[in-house]
């Protein structure tokens, strides 16, 4: 093909700027430029230490128990599941997780109401995308997990942030809710235990929240992705248990608690003794949208009624890990001078932190302080602007414990070195 | 809650109806009604033999190589790939990928130009959203694989059919394409080898598609999820070959020739020597698509250096299956009065076949003549109205020897029972 036969020529296709705004929504664009900018990378003595996503499950102190890798091999060795499974998932699977939460939560979930997904980002996209209409929109925390906005972005939901409350333990603002809600408000997404906050809800705050939805009108999307990774003094309850109230619509993985992400497994679990979902065609869409999307491996749903049914002592280690994590965490952050943290997380795997940019000199806002923190320091935190947070920062304490200690020590050179002189 | 209470509240969400239009398209929904039709499910000496759709790895005989499995296994076992994975799939798997295309197609593909997906079935996904704009529309072969129309009435693009010609080793009908084309037209989707046709494109007919897609300025999307699963006397070329005619986004997966459809592995080549769909937009448009959307499993995508491997013995004996069922299959199917096979196919695991209605008694339909057949023998087969072919039939010859022969006795024993008496 000549070029200048090539140039002449007229193609009909062409991109879609939709579907580039709503990319340019996740975390992963962001994470890229910072580890570019990332020295170090080859300095034994000055390791990279990323502290700006949550991913434990590539340390030595989070590697899962056998007992989760054996659950895989064995569904690979019997060659049972190398076959197509159902859109929502096989039966064995979506039982296990029903009696899991359960048991968990008492509950009464049934196997019916449970619909697996291909990780808990999938478990999004299907929820948003059953819920998009035409003039809808959908009320999201700010801060948030910006997935959610980039899902919305793609539906053409119209996304309304509303506050979190950094004072009041990160609690919603009822109130603000109150003013961005109307007649066209299909639903409010909580997450809890809290992304980015670590946030977690008291059974009072969520009887509040499914309140406040019903009186407008509107579902609860329960972002539940970190359940029971909760270690403060409020333990973590299921907003499934005010399904009587609003439908609620949640949904949880083994990426957290089970610190399985690659695995790709999430769940959507309708809660609704009313059938209100059913009758407005809501159930309809989900179970539509679940046929003409992704599954989960079929060999890997096979390895969940183990996983789900490992020994209690797995899951207490891991919140003894975290506990400690997020007492220094908290601890060696309020130290630093240019840093507020209003919240010391009750759960989760990130703690959110202030930036008081005129005790710094030379640091425009968050972002630049990040690229300069990888570019000096090796260490990578995320700016609060990918969270639609200005000028906060996300510190991951799910790391090893060593790493989030050298991590912590750098970050506290690095703003002693930008300290503004008086 | 009291019944009256929740009967006099409105809510704001509805379900969309668009979602539903594009899931009925899905096989699933037709499968579904087949199976609650079957009897004989709890009869052992009439087992249910499933003729209606493709997944061999549940027979025997095809049970995947140790060697593929071990691959897995190896990869769960390392606990190194339980992490989060990047959108477009880890590096050592994309190039697996491009290593085995080059080898296997005589092609140079890059690294660069693979992308992973969660499937097949995600691939058409991605692709179909990545062009979809308002007012494009679509080019799809009828008979096709119905989840293209599913994707696309989700995306909005405007369906198109063009007709294959049964007579003519089901080949495109180019008159008939050049009459649906016009400056909206983004694409067209060939399958080869073809999903439900069998059919295998030679060499200068892949060329004439792709002369046509350029004179009138769309891109080729082709569907080598059957890749190499030929064998007949048309061995299989890849639409790669004509990239620098016309740009072409090729999809594959581990579903077929490798028996894995439940590991739920895809991928996209992008084959575009001269840069057009970069230019155009699409690139960015795909990669933002698979940055919002799911991921294969990571420790999954970590086996595939090793499975695209496999010695060539594991190929060659499937091949050997599917030329003994695909004989076995076309000459019974032929004695069938009411049957008539235009084509006996030179690759992938379906043939066609068109029901002559004037020679049965008391069948309405290709429907009609599915349910009846599964009630009365337990036996399924996929009416050729899931794939826009009124009256036809579409039957898997990749399963177990001796229940292919089985199934096929109890069909013919069926069309015997209902012939019109003259």
């Amino acid at each position: 093909m000549e070029e200048e036969e090539e140039g002449s020529m007229k193609w009909n296709f062409k991109g879609d700027e939709i579907m580039k705004k709503a990319s340019s929504w996740t975390i992963r664009t962001i994470l890229k430029t910072l580890i570019a900018n990332l020295k170090g990378a080859d300095d034994p003595t000055r390791p990279v230490i990323q502290l700006a996503h949550g991913d434990p499950s590539v340390f030595p102190s989070f590697r899962p128990s056998k007992v989760l890798e054996d659950g895989l091999i064995e569904a690979v060795q019997s060659a049972k599941f190398n076959c197509y499974g159902p859109s929502n998932g096989i039966p064995q699977a979506r039982r296990a997780v029903a009696e899991y939460l359960s048991k968990n939560q008492q509950l009464e979930v049934s196997v019916d109401d449970v619909h697996l997904t291909a990780g808990g980002r999938h478990a999004i996209d299907v929820l948003l995308t059953a819920l998009a209409h035409p003039g809808a929109n959908i009320l999201l925390p700010k801060p948030g997990y910006p997935f959610y906005e980039a899902r919305a972005t793609f539906s053409r939901l119209e996304i309304r942030h509303y506050d979190l409350l950094g004072e009041q333990a990160w609690e919603v603002d009822l109130h603000h809710v109150e003013t961005l809600a109307d007649k066209s408000t299909v639903a409010i997404v909580i997450t809890n235990p809290g992304n980015p906050c670590g946030n977690v809800y008291t059974y009072e705050h969520l009887q509040k929240i499914a309140e406040t939805a019903r009186k407008h009108g509107f579902l609860v999307i329960a972002d539940e992705a970190y359940a029971n990774l909760d270690f403060g003094s409020t333990p973590f309850v299921s907003m499934q248990h005010f399904g009587s109230i609003v439908p609620v619509l949640s949904l949880g993985s083994l990426s957290k608690r089970w610190m399985l992400p690659g695995w790709r497994v999430g769940w959507i679990v309708i809660t609704d003794p009313n059938g209100i979902l059913q009758k407005y065609g809501i159930l309809d869409s989900i179970k539509s949208c679940l046929d003409i999307s992704p599954d989960p491996a079929t060999c890997i749903q096979a390895a969940i009624p183990k996983i789900l049914n490992i020994p209690e002592d797995f899951y207490s280690r891991t919140l003894h890990l975290l506990r400690e994590a997020v007492d220094i965490s908290y601890d060696r952050l309020r130290e630093i001078p240019c840093f507020t943290c209003p919240y010391k997380p009750g759960g989760g795997m990130f703690i959110m932190v202030k930036l008081n940019l005129s005790l710094l000199e030379g640091i425009i806002d968050d972002m630049d302080f990040c690229l300069k923190l990888a570019g000096e320091e090796s260490v990578t935190l995320l700016p609060g602007v990918a969270m639609g947070l200005k000028n906060w920062l996300r510190l991951t304490f799910a790391v090893e414990l060593s790493s989030l200690q050298d991590g912590l020590q750098r970050i506290r050179a690095f703003c002693l070195r930008h300290e503004k002189k008086l």
